[in-house]
């Protein structure tokens, strides 16, 4: 299993590449234990999901607290078959999901977001899940939307993406609990996902 | 067939307000094909891919042309079977594609890129193209990524995703090629993509 993210932090301030540089020391507590690169346009990262979420959950709160609007873009990816299996993204949660039936998988993720820590910072989010292969994608995603209404941190459905709004730690805990527990276990599944905060639309 | 995208653009500037007001004004001559809405996190545009590609590559062609970094996230999809069907994004090269095999689709591919108009401005894309359902999704994903190879915007591949470069005008001809010649015509077919113009990081 490779388990990653290309992760890009945007900063709308004439000051940006400060807050994106001070934001990637975020990252310096991570670096045991995920890879971590930068290029011109996103930042790979790549290990097992609980240090992976911590990392981008940690990257964007720590911008999202200064005063400046903030968005990010992150793609996720999990078992994608042109990617070479890496024992460093090793993911207890998905091993078991493998003998797990949807309702108990769902049960699983809702009790992992109240479990969530408090970040104490307020951020938006929107994303789809996809699902390759073949098998019923759609049940799947059903069944996780499903649990994203009950998640405490649903705001709304829109064409193509789910809205999610809410303290930094229970909206990446929803978003880690959507990409792991839905979807064949084994299989390929991606995550599109942009964060927001401090927008002026909003105030 | 439900066919459309969110948009957002990110402007790394403190006056970002002005240029995403400004972008959205190079869509005034695309109202009247596709259905645009804006809320605080992204744009939604509805219709044919002709008008939907056309209208996304202007609206980052104009805020390129400024000086300062600008990024663009967009979330294209067609097919989703959560969607209803509409007839305003009736696509011929779609229905065509049903009878056609991986290589006469690669070479329309090609000839589209080659004929796109010239926009004047250089920009940096990194994409991935997901192809959901049933079927051998990755022999579509590899023919995808020999036609994008050959394209002449081809810059290099990543993990998750594929570097495009060039003129706008060649690199969202050959986006547009890749979201409607691979994966299964009638199929469920997304596309995760940033756009990036002006970034201190080549200067």
């Amino acid at each position: 299993m490779f388990i990653g993210a290309q992760v890009s932090l945007y900063p709308m301030t004439s000051d940006f590449v400060a807050v994106i540089t001070d934001g990637l020391e975020a990252l310096t507590s991570y670096r045991s234990d995920l890879r971590i690169e930068t290029d011109d346009m996103s930042t790979l990262m790549v290990g097992a999901p609980e240090a992976l979420f911590a990392a981008i959950r940690d990257l964007f709160a720590a911008a999202a607290r200064r005063p400046e609007h903030v968005t990010m873009h992150v793609t996720l990816s999990r078992g994608c078959p042109g990617e070479p299996d890496d024992p460093s993204c090793r993911c207890e949660a998905l091993e078991r999901a493998q003998e797990q039936g949807l309702a108990e998988r769902q049960a699983l993720a809702a009790e992992a977001v109240t479990g969530a820590p408090v970040a104490g910072v307020e951020i938006d989010v929107q994303f789809s899940l996809y699902v390759m292969g073949g098998g019923d994608h759609m049940e799947e995603i059903y069944g996780c939307i499903d649990f994203l209404k009950k998640s405490g941190t649903f705001l709304r459905s829109k064409n193509f993406c789910t809205r999610l709004r809410g303290d930094a730690g229970a909206v990446f805990a929803t978003l880690q609990q959507a990409f792991l527990r839905f979807g064949p276990a084994q299989g390929h599944v991606t995550i599109d996902l942009t964060a927001s905060a401090n927008s002026p639309s909003l105030r």
